[in-house]
């Protein structure tokens, strides 16, 4: 039986992205089943840009849908941020050694059949509705996240 | 045999708090066992407000134990915080969603039966006395932790 | 067959650093197996202060190098670090404790016989050369980590 990874997704910031889509890719280039649960700010990491609405969002709601980032390539980094500039470094420095992008890494994660799951509490609590997030997503609630979970091989916070 | 899950719950924040209770509240739910062992900036979420003490306590352990939250309620978010903002409105939407308060699933988590553990070394760093936390916790060693851990089907680090 | 616990170490910060190295060496205590997998700011924890070079780095590359922690011990706390009032403060606490410092759990893990590696995508990205790094650490794919994980009773992202 193939091995499993479950991945459970709840930060939403550029370099914690990267580090669990490339796990998520190389799982898959050696075979594994790979499942990730965004929840919380991991949610930022799979909205689909095109479709975002105002439609049926409490004044909250919209507030958060405006101030958080739209696209996966506009989260910042977890530390050495510097208003952007340590950002910028880092993604030039991906670039001179040839490092795919991180939006590449999430299409590949997607072509390469990984399990994208949304958490359904996360979802309702910052309004978010699922045509809202990338359409390879399904909302889950806990109790799904923690079957998959028991069953996978490796499990990570991240 | 019940599958069982451990939390090792080192952060202080409220985000990273709700997310961990919220997986005990669930995995409960599903009859799995679970065990928090909080360490570190996690033993903010589970001091006793009632029973705080100065006493025996060196002069940094004073200026921390008053530094610090003394209640979960009181915990920051890892990030969006803006001074406390960005936490009020995230409470306000939870409470829109009519979702509980963290302290609700803290309760939840006790009433359910999740085991709490509390890292003798990190208790003994931060100057905190077994009595200055909640009453359910026990203050055990990492190797504890780590024969609890090796046996559970799901472990995080929070 | 003994019982394995499998780090991947991202952060780069003194308090998540500290949990780190004192888990592995709790954990080679009671005779686990423990492998180390250091990737992005995780590899500030394993600079080797005596081999730095500027050779072969890109502008980019030497900004990095000289811009974050070469020491350990130069590691920030990951909050209530003040500028350094708060890590002094923790560190001032652990000393009244008799708490060994972070540099001699690192000292102990590799006395203890953790196994030491690098992810090889961060180490080409941030132009860190493997004589930069401490000697007891070998270089390795996110395959490679993945493998080990999947066999492994405990496994941490921190």
């Amino acid at each position: 039986m193939d091995k499993k990874m479950n991945i459970l997704m709840f930060s939403g910031e550029y370099d914690k992205a990267l580090a669990a889509l490339i796990l998520a890719n190389s799982a898959k280039e050696i075979n594994m089943d790979v499942t990730i649960f965004f929840a919380f700010w991991g949610l930022l990491l799979i909205r689909e840009p095109e479709n975002m609405s105002d439609e049926d969002k409490s004044t909250y709601e919209k507030m958060f849908a405006n101030m958080t980032p739209k696209h996966i390539e506009e989260l910042p980094l977890s530390k050495m941020n510097f208003a952007g500039i340590g950002k910028k470094m880092l993604t030039e420095m991906m670039e001179e050694n040839h490092t795919p992008k991180l939006k590449d890494f999430l299409i590949g994660a997607i072509n390469k059949g990984v399990n994208f799951k949304a958490c359904k509490l996360s979802c309702e609590v910052m309004g978010f509705k699922e045509d809202e997030l990338i359409k390879e997503v399904k909302i889950v609630t806990a109790e799904e996240y923690l079957i998959d979970a028991m069953d996978s091989n490796i499990q990570l916070f991240i």
